[in-house]
């Protein structure tokens, strides 16, 4: 079957608990017999004082060859004009859609259930261009670009991913009774896009009253589609709506098919080590990857496993108000496989 | 007493259900002997066809005249070249902080219980600055402006409001990760301001950060000052928090001492003129002008009229899954005072 196929991928286990997380990850896919072997490179702050590099030309590689990769939270070096790894990853692999499956986790009680909601972000331009000026003193500008290449490139990743996973709509998010020009060619982009896929439903959302109704009612949307910040609050809003970034995968969507999964939550310096994290964000964003290479056998056992594993509730980690132990939960995943 | 004092105070009934709720207000001021007197003046799209005017100098006038003023909802002008009239009056009357309280209404249950949340949102630039260009074929821009002479001044007017109003917290919300110059101004002169109230504890909160905490637990924030577009973000997630814009007061806060009331949502067409609309929102945006004159004893006796009725249950209109008539809700507040 194809399930059976070995192949390599990248993985960046990050900083803090990143490498307690990974293992899990690791120790989870081999229980589960997926047929991946991990190609690791260290990705972070704590770097080794010989490279001083943050990020290695070899890591980079490592990606663009294997196309498909796992990484763990990093920290942002400190100190003037370091920039942070995730915006550098994404800019260095020309990750342009990131995805972020929120469903609720069942027996994983929020305000909310039955939450199945999908944010698409463009992640390359937008807010993030980096480009700010003083105009003069006490006046300053920064520059949002929109250009019709991304997105027009997001919008179709957008419906590709709506189509192949059986979704039936998709909502672009944006602001265009304000920003006419950007947002409005945004908009452009996705409309005809859209009348590429007569059978997917297609709608516009201005972000204030997006973000109202998806907390008064998160069922009325589907699959998601912005601009890079509306995607950054919408996608972090909608985790919030289920648990918070501990719980949500999160992938990124490369040219060239290169697909880079992570875990969206911080490094958490403060219980690194010690056996208490929870690696539930990180195993289903390597689901996402098992997903984006077709493994959907092996996917759907693992996602099982976790969601049951939660469900039972015997194990789990203190963020989610338990006591466990990252190995006692890990264990209990891999019973439950 | 304060309270007998005759004030006069303009109103902008507005478009759609605008008359019908702006009549509801006008009973209920009267019946509480309220010492106000309505200059009223037409601005909305159902213009007279001999001036063609949207907006009349006259309007303006009004406004600047008296300093306080209540508007009802405005539909925006149809065709090129039109700009919504909230964005005009906003420029126009320089109302730079648009203040919105978001209260749980005891009694009408939400997911979320004892919601208080003061959301004070910089109202006159960032990204409403109207600035885009065509920079290439396919590549379009839009220029935030932040200057520190309207961030002081939203930060005063946060800070002074926290303190007036005995709150304990002000959280300034920006993406200054991202935008280091325009946020990291922001935010600057939020810490500048904070530096003179000791009393009142600050933090800055990233904006996913926020509305992702916002979801999970409001409990969390109290007073939130921001740049113009997170403002428009939060104070509608805030509002869907506790039922929608329906429920929820604004009031626009201008040089010189000028406050301008509002009701935040729609004109609602559909239902205009039926005798079905909710006058709640602009009932109690007009209790925010009253208390802006320190009229609190009047403000907290109709206040807490509007908060018995909605509690009692019995007569609630559509929108809030109710049968009454905006006739039957006016008169069992009226009842109620
Ligand atoms: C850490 C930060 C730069 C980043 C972003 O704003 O994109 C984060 O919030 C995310 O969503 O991955
Ligand atoms: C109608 C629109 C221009 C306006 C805004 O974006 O400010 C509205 O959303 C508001 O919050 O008053």
């Amino acid at each position: 079957s194809v399930d059976t196929t070995p192949i390599t991928a990248t993985l960046f286990p990050g900083d803090g608990i990143g490498p307690e997380i990974a293992d899990s990850v690791k120790q989870v896919f081999r229980a589960a017999d997926v047929p991946i072997e991990w190609e690791e490179h260290y990705v972070g702050t704590e770097v080794d004082p010989r490279t001083q590099s943050f990020l290695t030309w070899e890591s980079l590689e490592s990606v663009r060859r294997n196309r498909v990769g796992l990484k763990g939270p990093m920290a942002t070096p400190i100190g003037k004009g370091h920039r942070s790894l995730n915006l550098t990853l994404r800019k260095e692999l020309n990750l342009y859609a990131n995805v972020r499956p929120c469903y609720s986790l069942p027996g994983y009680k929020t305000r909310y259930d039955n939450v199945d909601l999908i944010t698409i972000r463009e992640n390359t331009e937008g807010e993030y261009s980096g480009l700010e000026h003083q105009v003069v003193r006490g006046v300053v500008e920064s520059l949002k670009i929109i250009t019709r290449h991304a997105s027009l490139r997001v919008a179709e990743y957008a419906f590709h991913y709506a189509k192949a996973h059986g979704r039936e709509r998709v909502s672009a998010i944006h602001k265009a009774n304000i920003m006419q020009k950007t947002d409005g060619l945004f908009l452009k982009c996705c409309r005809e896009v859209a009348g590429k896929y007569p059978e997917i439903k297609y709608e516009e959302v201005v972000i204030d009253n997006c973000c109202m109704m998806l907390v008064k009612n998160p069922a009325l949307f589907d699959v998601l589609v912005m601009p890079n910040l509306y995607g950054d609050i919408i996608s972090d809003l909608c985790a919030g709506l289920i648990g918070g970034l501990g719980l949500t995968p999160s992938c990124n969507i490369g040219e060239g098919g290169i697909a880079l999964a992570e875990a969206v939550h911080g490094s958490a310096p403060d219980i690194a080590g010690k056996n208490l994290a929870n690696p539930t964000a990180l195993m289903l964003s390597a689901i996402t990857m098992l997903r984006h290479l077709e493994l959907h056998g092996k996917a759907d056992r693992i996602q099982n496993a976790i969601l049951n594993t939660i469900a039972e509730g015997k194990y789990r980690t203190a963020d989610l108000g338990g006591t466990s132990t990252t190995t006692d939960f890990t264990e209990a995943i891999i019973d439950h496989l």
